[in-house]
């Protein structure tokens, strides 16, 4: 992972000439130089973990597993969210964590808490440190000190049941690896958010992520049989059945809890065979509202595609700019369906029999391969945008399918009236990315001129946004979690006796306060 | 409500001659006659409500709605297990309510709430009344005083969104009224228990109730969206979008409380479009393990019917018996298809498919039939078996696919170590009756003399099964909850932390400690 940019730095871009013309022409201005300080320049406080707390983590973990060197703390200064990068490309890494502590398993993790919690230092739990929310910022809270617990050795396989069709994979597995442990099974979890090539098990669950095809294979939450949670008090087992009725699902508290209530250690989850088939089908829509109700009658009906999801306007038109191709008229959707040959086959006819009655138009497969090409490189372009004066950054939500049309409305007015400037208005795409029976998440992308001071205008944006979102009833994070940039908008998700109910659980977990502080619920005023 | 029996008195039943054949025959047993004693003869103990709790919680309900009369005490006390019924049966009513408490709305309860909370009186939130786990049994904890609050008033649908497909119900409308509010929008809410017609939305979602038709509608907890609930220190709103990574998910504590940490005041509910098609179809399947991996194939493919059932052979036997048909050799399923017209055919068709690969033969629709006939008719039944001296009551777990053969067998061995005599060994039925991907739900019914001590013979019964079920790691109640009756197992279900966590939960919620004493959390040693 890069330590100022999101991925492997092998595939880092340069701006295209496509998207460099683009951006001058919608925005108005050209792209202008503002490139990161290198690596060299950076200047790592140093570690102020105390002996004994030192003493303590290396009994824990062993003293190779306590790792101090400024390689490691930089690469541990935070995630990957666009405040997160342009206060690392700037050179600010003075939270950089004390020590990198990697413990071997369940046992370690338990250990490891235990030597923080006795020596009040803080501890974010740290997977493949995609976080966009926040979630693993080094704060300090109240505690002189700070390590981040990377769960990397936490990569077993630990149990497959092929008659269940579940498996038991430990927290530190990055998907392609788990997907290559589970292939060897014949046996796929189907988890692809664009975060696929970095995130981990572990952080999916702590975050309740969801993939591209959560329409087929649900959210990660819902794929969670069983959870193994390491919290400074002793074990958590939980989840003993496919359905149960034996009280509140605690399960649900630690999934969702962002490492502020214990470490996620190992997760039981529900796998499927390798798809047979797959047949990728693009859609057009004469405009979002019919692609809108078209998506919803999938999602209502009685049996669903793998995969769905439908840009509106601006973002089909841009999106096939970026790529040289000619745009669609109106909204374009990509619709895949994934099983055995006969019911993907099956449940496609009734899919476009759908989406036909709706008023959409089949485009054959050709878009869906080229969404699919390029479906995790957005995070890339972002960063090439950053070094080119341009800030992009994305954000979702989700409501019900009466209130989408306006909380659509409302964000995009949010973000437009924040970054408007005299240069012009900035971009601002759409997408509805996840279907329920119920409802759907938006998920927008907005690309603006940087200024003189990109972290505050997308500070105000942010803020802009998440007012908007909760004053229309929908959810401030449909899969990025709270992490710090949502606690603000808790108490609108929760009320403020959902809130006391969080610090309680937290107060029998992790009487300390060491796990993740500033994260999840907002401190006491 | 019968005071002493399941549900309307007008329908109860005189021990059906084919029964009283079948009993005398396989349990070696005539049934000789155990009346209940009569309503007359049962004494109440004068209502203990002190005055000040009284004024209290008159000013929160109204006069009119604080009843200490001895017809609705004794229609408060208690559930309807078998051990409940007995108890009744036998004119123990000492632990009757001291009042029962008609709040109108979430605001009265409340009020009602709070003020049991100042006055230290115990409160059993009531819905139905058809709890089988003592959930709705009168303790009164450390508390002098206990109160019933019935929540018949609240029986509005609040709200329907017919775009979302959701829709807003009050907690004491019992199901068939629910249905038909929701059948004036052309909508419906699938859910089926056997307790159809008395048990109420609240306590669905209180207890996480499951349905026959789970398959296609899901469990209860899956349905709801939303919920609203009155607790002393105030009130909850959870639940703002059918998909959220904004934290743990909070309803999950509420649902399967079990009135414990609050009373569940309303919930928002996925409905469906009343169906256009039904298609019942019964399959016969050589053996249980046949039929068992027929159903795991449905369950595990991509597409899946409304509702399916499997018997094992003694149940099939059994139930063509007391219904006079012949038996078909081996174990019957039933299955059905809802939808509209085109989606049920289609989906029967992959249906039908899978079940004949699998070995299942199709016996068409009039099986089905009859057991949509007597669906709910069970816990009469046993009314009459009781009168006439024959213990009959029922169980249910659930477990992976994996692991359901040696859970049918342990517990099957179990209930009849406990229950065989010198007459004979108990009738032990089961069939599977809720399927997910991962495994399925095992529901037991066993039949026995009743002998000297039917509470007695029933409890080392229960605790042998009990244990079995918590050897194998299947959970203590797939749809049932904990109530009293699961109490002993309740820390092999979420470990001694996780019942620390529900205490701490307890806490916030209800500091005085008066909602529900002694159900879901074991007390403190």
């Amino acid at each position: 992972m890069s330590w100022n940019a999101w991925g492997d730095p092998a595939h880092a871009t340069s701006l295209p000439e496509s998207v460099r013309a683009l951006v001058a022409d919608v925005l108005g201005a050209p792209p202008c130089p503002s490139p990161s300080v290198a690596r060299e320049e950076l200047e790592l406080p140093p570690s102020a973990l105390p002996a004994a707390a030192r003493t303590a983590l290396e009994a824990a973990v062993g003293a190779a597993h306590v790792v101090t060197d400024d390689a490691e703390r930089v690469l541990h200064t935070g995630g990957k969210s666009t405040p997160d990068l342009l206060r690392r490309r700037a050179g600010d890494v003075a939270a950089a964590p004390d020590a990198v502590v990697l413990p071997a398993d369940h046992a370690e993790v338990g250990a490891a808490l235990r030597a923080c919690a006795d020596h009040g230092v803080a501890v974010v739990p740290f997977g493949g440190g995609t976080s966009v929310v926040g979630g693993v910022e080094p704060l300090r809270g109240r505690f002189g000190a700070l390590v981040a617990l990377d769960l990397r050795r936490l990569d077993r396989l630990v149990a497959v049941d092929e008659v269940a069709r579940t498996a038991t994979l430990q927290a530190g597995l990055r998907t392609p690896e788990a997907e290559e442990l589970l292939a060897a099974h014949g046996l796929t979890l189907g988890h692809q958010p664009q975060s696929y090539e970095y995130a981990t098990i572990g952080g999916y669950a702590a975050t309740r992520s969801s993939g591209q095809s959560s329409a087929g294979y649900g959210r990660f939450d819902a794929m969670v049989l069983g959870l193994r949670a390491a919290t400074p008090r002793g074990t958590l087992d939980l989840g003993r059945s496919p359905g149960t009725a034996a009280g509140p699902d605690l399960r649900q508290l630690l999934l969702g809890s962002e490492g502020t209530l214990g470490v996620i250690t190992e997760v039981t989850l529900r796998v499927r065979p390798l798809p047979e088939a797959r047949l990728d089908e693009a859609w057009a829509f004469p405009d979002f509202a019919t692609g809108t109700a078209a998506l919803r009658a999938l999602a209502q009906g009685g049996t669903r595609p793998t995969l769905v999801r439908l840009s509106d306007e601006t973002e089909t038109f841009v999106n096939a700019a970026l790529s040289g191709r000619e745009a669609v008229p109106g909204c374009l959707a990509v619709v895949a369906h994934e099983g055995t040959a006969e019911q993907a086959a099956a449940v496609r006819e009734l899919t476009a029999a759908t989406l036909r009655a709706a008023g959409g138009t089949e485009l054959g497969g050709e878009p869906v391969a080229h969404w699919r090409h390029s479906r995790y490189s957005g995070p890339y372009l972002r960063d090439a945008l950053l070094d080119a004066g341009i800030l992009a950054e994305t954000l979702e939500t989700a409501t019900t399918w009466s209130a989408l049309p306006g909380l659509r409305q409302a964000v995009t007015d949010a973000l437009t009236g924040a970054l408007t400037t005299a240069g012009g208005p900035p971009v601002v795409t759409c997408h509805i990315s996840h279907v329920y029976p119920e409802g759907a998440s938006l998920y927008f992308t907005v690309v603006a001129a940087s200024g003189a001071d990109p972290a505050a205008r997308w500070h105000s944006a942010k803020r802009a946004a998440g007012d908007a979102i909760a004053a229309c009833g929908a959810t401030i994070s449909h899969h990025h979690a709270v992490g710090t940039d949502h606690l603000p908008w808790m108490e609108a998700e929760v009320g403020a006796l959902g809130l006391e109910v969080l610090r309680a659980v937290k107060d029998v977990l992790d009487p300390a306060g060491v796990l993740n502080p500033g994260k999840l619920v907002p401190e006491l005023p």
